[in-house]
């Protein structure tokens, strides 16, 4: 890692705030269910591991996400009796409107918030309320936050293992290779500056959800003079954008980067049910599991995009687990702050977006 | 409408082939739940009208999607009693690995075929197990296929309407205006090549992928002098992506096409709780709904995208309903086959992917 990396709180702090142990806990004596509610950083790795859980035998945990203001959504949550749910609030400034928004729509008698320790609306609501409240680190941003309380408390929650996401995350952090960084700085400045992320398993959207915002917000910039930088990230899930995006990919004007994901199945039984349907047409699939098949069409794909000149990379995770999902997390952001450092970016600003948000209340 | 796209099948025979209504009356008699399978165009238009149904007090109806072949998705389905589930196979060529693939894990004892009447592996194994078989347009291309049985067997399964569906498609050919296409031509020619499909709803994810698929897959193609052309589709929710993605759009390197959609939410009733949260710093959500403020953000958002010279345009769909989905589709579909003709490419082919598909055997 580079050195001026190691002193940033994301990373010295990494592991050891525990508040929220503690209080998962008692939530989950008192609550069955959990409503997660945030915005941005603050709830995407909520949905990355909520969406890693839907591939287990007992599948979802009892955990929802609120991560918008629809009025649809908003009606239905409100004509449902949350008696016997735990509603956590997060916004790290405590000023996020959504949030607020969502407070006023549901008005719930206990809640948990996770925010700044310091005056903001959300802070002294909850404070006058009695509601139970974790710090948001001050130096740690919503999408650096996935290993703080904003990540763990609802990995907790979810029944899922947060030290093993944690440990996840160093032990990238020792695996750190600074060479993939520049590779896709050079591919950037050869004109690649579209980045797909393509996740060969139906349970990587919300992992790579998050790292279109980390990559987007992080690089998405002006440089001191005043030179744009960024990737525009893409997520896509194969096969199925095979057959939605991939003609664009080899025949259409763009120069891409792709990072290709694929999920290590060799664990999983793959019974074959007794052959009802036969025909000659078959036999390829009843000498091959599903598996083969997607690691096939894996293979082809990386084969054609690397054939049509684009820069492609992959990344095969182990497995489904917490681990792996603190592994891959914590290497985009590694990832992410090299990046920054080469094209002499401030990844942790989202210096448009703030000043944007202000004229927000002139169209009430 | 242009003069050639009249004599266009997809136009000539819409709402015309209804083998589907009594087909649909039948499942729904035999079978609680249904299960449709497709990639691509053929399952599409299902996940675009599965998601609009979330908005609803019923809730989702009883249908589910399998749109890959992740082996833990094909193995938690193996574990489970399908006897109930009415299964449903779409490929237009009835030569789709994937579909193969699936029905070799399901070997389901009935199902529903749609596919074309001609030999194939999918047509042969409908044949001989006496499976249900509906044909599938040989002159209607996946994408273009969601006013067809593709669209309006499911849709029907669903306890939708799918004469509304149809009914709002015929609408928008009337409707048609080439400007806006001519308008987003000469977007694309001043470097526009980005187009974000940006949708302030929580109910508009599949609808926006079918967009994403038709314009990636009909305009992402070579001319005949072997130009590129093509627009790289992105899809966007409203207000969770402007805390991911709008840093990039304001500040990034990249020029934008902004399609923003709405939906209008007037009839929703906004009960308010009783105000257990009181705090001087919420009277603004007090004295507003949630529809106010999404429709701030929207507001606000079109403006900051317009002031950074993105080309910006919206879509008010007037509710979430079969007639207003069956709209926009037809919209987009008119649109892209302006452009296609603007740019001299045929829409109707995928060159690229038909060549790359041959080889995924190899990987075997």
């Amino acid at each position: 890692m580079e050195n001026y990396l190691r002193t940033l709180p994301l990373f010295t702090t990494l592991g050891e705030t525990c508040a929220w142990i503690d209080i998962a806990c008692g939530l989950k004596q008192r609550y069955k269910k959990f409503l997660i509610c945030g915005l941005g950083g603050s709830i995407l790795t909520t949905k990355a591991l909520l969406d890693m859980t839907f591939s287990r035998d007992r599948g979802p945990m009892n955990c929802a996400i609120l991560d918008s203001i629809d009025p649809f959504t908003l009606y239905r949550l409100q004509q449902q009796d949350l008696s016997d749910t735990g509603i956590v609030f997060i916004s790290k400034s405590g000023t996020t409107s959504e949030i607020l928004c969502q407070v006023q729509a549901l008005q719930p008698k206990e809640a948990t918030v996770i925010t700044e320790n310091k005056d903001s609306p959300l802070f002294t609501i909850a404070k006058k309320n009695g509601w139970t409240f974790i710090p948001h680190p001050h130096d740690i941003g919503g999408r650096f936050s996935a290993f703080t309380a904003v990540g763990c408390l609802p990995c907790a929650l979810m029944d899922l293992n947060a030290q093993d996401f944690i440990a996840g995350a160093k032990m990238a952090i020792k695996d750190y290779d600074p060479s993939e960084s520049e590779a896709l700085f050079d591919a950037y400045r050869s004109g690649r500056t579209i980045h797909v992320l393509w996740g060969y398993s139906d349970y990587l959207d919300g992992l790579l959800a998050w790292c279109c915002q980390l990559i987007a917000e992080s690089l998405g910039k002006k440089d001191a003079n005043q030179q744009s930088f960024g990737f525009q990230p893409i997520v896509n899930r194969g096969t199925l954008d095979q057959h939605s995006q991939l003609q664009l990919y080899l025949d259409g004007p763009h120069k891409y980067i792709f990072t290709l994901l694929r999920v290590n199945c060799d664990t999983i039984p793959l019974s074959s049910r007794s052959n009802i349907v036969s025909d000659s047409s078959m036999a390829l699939y009843q000498n091959h599991t599903s598996n083969d098949f997607l690691n096939a069409h894996f293979e082809n794909t990386k084969l054609v995009l690397k054939e049509a000149g684009h820069h492609v990379r992959e990344i095969v995770l182990p497995n489904l687990s917490e681990n792996a999902f603190g592994f891959v997390m914590m290497r985009f952001i590694l990832e992410t702050l090299s990046l920054a450092s080469l094209a002499k970016i401030n990844p942790f600003d989202q210096p448009a977006v703030e000043l944007s948000k202000r004229f927000m209340e002139r169209f009430l």
